[in-house]
Formats: C-alpha cells, structure tokens, sequence
C-alpha cells in the first residue's frame, strides 16, 4: 500500500538477507521511522517491545529472525535455541510459533552449509504468501461490506478494534483489508477506529485510513456499544491472534465487549485471519489460548505529543498503583458470524470441514 | 470521608453562602486543589468543564448555582433565566433538573425579598440531604458484599466504572458508598478500577481508594470482560445518571459493555443510585434519554504529569482525526440485578412500585 504516495511494505530484507528493514510502530502515528535489524536478537526485541505487532507479520518477522539465526551459526544446537527464543517471544499469537515451525521444518533436513540459503528462500516465501493472503482476504471479505451497500444504499459503518491493518501484515492487512478491497471497488463506507487501549493501536489504523484516503472517526472503545445501540454499526470486522479448530477466537482486549455488543444488536461481527492463524491442536479457545500479560506500564503511562510536536510519555496514574495488563481476550464462536480468511468466508465451525484439505496444502 | 486524614466534602458553603468552595476535579489526581465559585455563571463553568462531576454532586452544585442567582437577582425574570442556563448546562444526568426545580418550587411562591433565606437553606438541605442518602446506599448495598463473602470466603473483587465515589456527591459516593461501607465493617474486598476514556475519571476512583486504603487495581476498559470470563470479578457495582421508571440506566459510555459482560458470564450487575436519579417520566432509556455528545478534544487528548510531575496535556492522534465522543449509554433494565437505592435495593422493573409512596415524600 502507499505511504505518503510510495507502494511500501512494513518489512522487507535488506543487503541479500544479512538484514531486514522494519517500520518502528512504537513512534507512529507521530513519527515514521525505519529500523534495521541485523541480529535475530534485534528481531526478538522488537517483537516483544511491539516495534513490529500485528498476528501476521510477527510471523514473518520471526521467520527472518530464524533467518538471521542461521546465518550467525546453522549448527542444531544455536540455531534450535534461537527458534526457541524467537518463537516464545510472545505468547497468544500462534502465527509466530507457526513460522518458526515452517522454518524449522525446512532447515532441519538439510546440511548446516546449506541452511542459509534455504532459510533466505522460506523467509522470503512466508513473506509473500503473507502479501497474497491478505490480498485474498480483502477479496473475499470485500463483498461483504458491498453487499450491505446494495442493501442500505448509503456509506456502510465498519467497525474495527485495534489494528488489524497493513502495519500488522506485510501488505494490506487483515481485518482492514476487505475495507480496502471494498474502498477501491468504490464501496461508499465509513470505518468507525476504537483507539484500543492500553497501547492505542487504533490511532495506527486512524494513521493508515487517512494514508489511504478510507474516511474514519475514531472513538475511545467505551463507545462502541453506544453506536450499535443506535445504528450506527452496520459490521464489525477485527482480526486474530490465535482461532481454535471450533472458531474461538482471541484477538486484542476488548474485542469480546464489541463482540457482545454486536451480538446483543443484531450486529454481523466477522473475524479476518489468514489460515495460518487457526491453531489446530485447541479447541476451547477460553480455557486453552494462553492470554500474555503485559506491563502494568502500559497501563499507567501513555504517549503523545507535547505542544511543540515532541513525542512524550505521560504518567496517568501514580507509578505506586497496581495495574493489571491481558493483552487479549476470547470471543466464544457463538458471537461470530463468519471468519474471513484467503479460502472465503467460513462459520466459525465450518473451519474445521476444511481442516484435511488445508493439513494437505499447508504442508 | 478522609482526605490526607481530614475529614473533607467535596462541596461547602462559605462566606454564609456567597461563594461555595468545590474540589477542582479536573486537576486531580495529580493535584488537590480548592476553588471558590462566587457568581451562579462561574458554577455553570464548573459543571460544564467538569471540575465538579458525577450525577448527584452536579445536582448540588445546580442548587448553590441558583442561591447564587437569587443573590445576584431574586426577581423572577432573572431566576428563572438564570436557572434555565444553570438546568441544561448538562443534559443527561437528571439529578441536575431535579434540584434546580426543587429551588424553584421552594423559592417562587416567595416574595422575592424572602428568596435568598430561603435558596440557602434548600440548597443546605439538598446538600445534607446528599450525605444521608448516600450513607443509606452504602448501608444498603455493604450487605451484597459482605454475602459474597459468606459465600466465596476470599476477598470479593468489585468491579466498577467510572467514578460514582466520594467525589461524585457531596460525601460516600453511590456506587463506592457500599464499597466503603463493607470496607469497614471488615469485609475483605478488592476493587477492579476501569479507567473511563476519554476522561479517567477511573483514576479519580483509584485515588479515593488509596485515601481510604482500600485495596484496588487499576484497569484499561477494555479489560473487564476477560476479568469476567476468568472468573475474577464477583459483583460489579455502577453509578447512574439517569434511570427510567422501568429501571434502563444512562451511566457514563461503557458501563453498557460491562453489563452486557456481567450477563454472559453470570456476575451481579448493580447500580447505586439515590431516587433523586430515576426520571419518572420516562420509560425506555435508549430512545428517550438525551445522550450528551462532548467535544472530540477528550478523545484526541489526555491529561497526565511529565517526568518533571508537571501536568500536561498530550495530543493522542492529529488534531486533523476526526472524533465521535458520546458521553453515556443506556443499560436495559434486562441486565440490572439490582438497583440499590437509600430505601433499599429493588429489582429494576421494581421501583415504580415505589411510585406513589415515593412521590410523596420527595414533595
């Protein structure tokens, strides 16, 4: 997608491979700055500082990570230690543990002296899928939103949580796709942007709509449930962190609220994840997602930008107090009408009659 | 209840009443400080940038506001006018409406050369009448928490919304008084503080507690659901703006979501409210509540303290964002367990039994 008129994607390998170059998202929406990492280390603290975030492309940054790990030493040892580092740097998404597993999958067999130009190749592979993915999302979840505009005949009202966009993909986003697709098939639409706190990611997706011109209003995410209450929401479209095989599905805190909110309004409410997202192995997405708990920080503190444009944390709350900090929550299937995904559209416990055929093509 | 020890209302008379001095809210918690209103226009102000807030002391303040008018000018022309302006500063809490036509009824049968006793001893009487009403809550609901303890035999973790505490009201608080009030009969509690964007009036709770010592952890809003869905929360308590004869609740934005929330996961929702908060003219909330919509700047900003302790106000997003920002929703009376009031707690579709009798006494 274009930033500031360039096609530009949120991380791509730099040097042949001896680096990736990354947007640093803890500055935006106040600064756009990019960011090498040449170390797999590098790649593990920006994963875990949330310089890169989003499901999808920790993922593919995690890839890279492995990547770089070989090419520091390719031997098993070190280079299963990385994967192990790398893979448990956050807990809830299982795109990660999933594309340090595909790596491994294909380093493992072959030679030491063979696995760096073989990592460089899967990497760059789990990049691209990633880009194709999230362009078949769009696709298929744009005729959703167009649908609603044959039917209302006037802007249809999105409502998003977090950002599930281009920043958290390599390319045109999860839950922000389809309302793009939907955008540039000029679908008249409207996207309502919860800020999401603590870490007010929604100010990114705010940041990303304006880059594409995609009229927003954005809304603390107390309000959603008021705007559902009269009208003002005609979908809600969020992505995921981690869908259990019955269409549980975890995603940034305060997403089951709106999930609630939409149920209790008559709302559809869709989840938008690519396959890679769907952890096979769980089922009971309340009891069994691990749920990563964050700095009480987050909580306490906030950043903005001062009146001369510097950027500055603030303390909200003496640092004395206790805060508590879950990064996610579990939306229970029976609140999701459908998850949109690179196959199409499925119920959320239609995911699993498609489990065999994808077992096959994922492999 | 204690401030830094002292025994401290949040409102008083001084000067025999030509001036009331309030806490100015809007500082806090970063700072305690007193402000003298000494011209009805200057209460108006107070109301209206919310540096005294919260359902029942608005109510208060209103009535001081036209004591001060009547002072200005006793003549009807005048009064009335003034208290016009002074009635609709804020639309959706009632408790505004009601003292300021309290006032009025005492004070037009009057010759205006008797008004003024006669507006400081109403607003005297509304102001006392404020502390005993909400002593009668906290009495009334401790007992809610303290069965929860007989029961659970752990600490009972409270959640609640906003701030409906000491500060909201002349001296208790609503949602808080029973908090309070368990906390010192020895009840072991623990307290979940949502923090309330766009205005954290979470924090104003957070504060109170720690004055009293009153265990607490502070939360984003976002969070309370997954408290619910883990089993963390035993009984949430809210405050009110307005409630309909049919029991539908206007609370600050968001207290929708946490009901909606109580409900799926099987927690007690309660709101504390005295009489003076029941609109009786209205029945069902979401269509006939006024909803005050607010300016967008509490959303694309927020106030804390720089490293220097200094408070500063920080942009979130471009002041260029556009921002909705509605400043209450409705509950519907379907997921209120109780409504817990200075006469006792009543289921919501309860309390027009209470009709007549009640009419009666507040004439």
């Amino acid at each position: 997608m274009k930033i500031n008129g360039i096609p530009t994607r949120t991380i791509r390998a730099i040097d042949n491979g001896a680096a990736v170059e990354i947007i640093d998202q803890t500055l935006l929406p106040y600064r756009f700055e990019k960011r090498v990492l040449s170390d797999w280390r590098d790649c593990v603290e920006a994963i875990s500082v949330m310089r890169v975030r989003g499901a999808p492309l920790i993922g593919v940054t995690g890839a890279w990570a492995v990547a770089l790990a070989v090419r520091e030493n390719p031997e098993n040892e070190p280079l299963l230690k990385a994967a192990e580092t790398i893979q448990n740097v956050r807990p809830t998404a299982v795109n990660l543990q999933w594309a340090v597993q595909k790596m491994l999958a294909t380093l493992l067999p072959r030679e030491p002296s063979l696995r760096l130009e073989a990592a460089l190749k899967c990497a760059a592979e789990i990049t691209q899928a990633d880009v194709e993915t999230c362009r078949a999302i769009g696709e298929a979840g744009a005729g959703l939103i167009s649908e609603l505009y044959s039917k209302l005949r006037r802007p249809v009202n999105v409502l998003t949580h977090c950002n599930a966009g281009w920043l958290a993909t390599v390319d045109y986003g999860t839950a922000l796709a389809p309302i793009y697709a939907a955008f540039e098939r000029g679908t008249p639409l409207h996207v309502w942007v919860g800020e999401t706190r603590p870490r007010n990611q929604g100010l990114l997706t705010a940041w990303e709509l304006e880059q594409q011109g995609v009229p927003h209003t954005i809304i603390v995410d107390n309000a959603g449930g008021q705007l559902m209450q009269h009208g003002d929401v005609d979908v809600v479209i969020v992505g995921a962190d981690r869908i259990t095989r019955r269409g549980d599905v975890a995603n940034k805190i305060g997403t089951y609220l709106k999930a609630l909110a939409a149920a209790d309004n008559d709302v559809p409410f869709y989840v938008a994840a690519p396959f890679s997202t769907i952890d096979w192995n769980l089922n009971d997405g309340k009891r069994e997602i691990p749920i990563e708990n964050r700095s009480s920080d987050e909580v306490l503190s906030i950043r903005g930008v001062d009146r001369s444009g510097a950027d500055i944390t603030v303390q909200l709350a003496s640092a004395r107090e206790a805060a508590a900090n879950p990064a996610f929550d579990v939306t229970h299937n029976r609140f999701i009408k459908g998850i949109i995904t690179e196959r199409g559209v499925f119920a959320p416990t239609e995911l699993c009659l498609a489990y065999q055929d994808v077992i096959e093509s994922m492999q």
